[in-house]
């Protein structure tokens, strides 16, 4: 695994959040995006290598929702860049792991991703993303 | 702020953990360290400029036991490092952030670390390091 390509804070209200992060890091978010296709409006920061995407989904019964709901507002998943998916997908799925997407789909930004299920990390939801070039 | 220095994992059983994401990472922990004043064990996988550190608390009253408790495992912290602390908790103190703590304490691995509470980011408990020359 190369990097830490994300982490993913689900959260209720974006503009307060843009707002609240774009104080903490002192820096606006460089992008803001709706992903039709997952129900959410989408902010991203850049620190280092790695983006913090905050994510608000307006659709009730949408995972994020369910999310938030649940956990409040809080750390949803973290996302490792890799450098050939399926080459991981297969490697983890004969270690026992629970892949959610297999094959990989397309993501936004060019990014082929595919979630390892938490009940099989202890809890954690872990993305593996690869750029396509 | 120039990079996500860590991120912290509250976890059960460290043991089990440490042979979990062994397999998942394709690596083992580069180190493993018990640190007294926290009442806790930890271990550490380097991925890119990031760590990913797991935390398992053998004291019931600890912080990490309480949000295991609470939480199950999951995603605790996570930690940037900034040039100079005390600029940033003048700063974000400035801004409304509840500092957890001011001046910065001494932490683990010879640098300075601060918390920003959770109320005052959404939900997000964020750390802050400056690592000592």
């Amino acid at each position: 695994m190369i990097r830490v390509e994300h982490i993913g804070i689900a959260v209720k209200d974006l503009k307060k959040v843009n707002d609240l992060y774009s104080r903490l890091f002192n820096q606006s978010p460089y992008k803001e995006e709706r992903v039709a296709s997952e129900a959410v409006n989408t902010s991203f920061f850049q620190i280092g290598e790695t983006k913090i995407e905050f994510l608000e989904s307006d659709q009730p019964d949408s995972a994020i929702s369910k999310y938030v709901d649940k956990n409040r507002s809080g750390i949803h998943h973290i996302a490792f860049e890799v450098a050939d998916i399926q080459l991981e997908i297969d490697r983890l799925k004969g270690e026992g792991f629970v892949i959610i997407y297999n094959p990989a789909k397309l993501g936004a930004d060019n990014k082929l991703i595919t979630f390892l299920h938490p009940k099989s990390t202890n809890g954690v939801l872990i993305e593996l993303c690869q750029e396509l070039k």
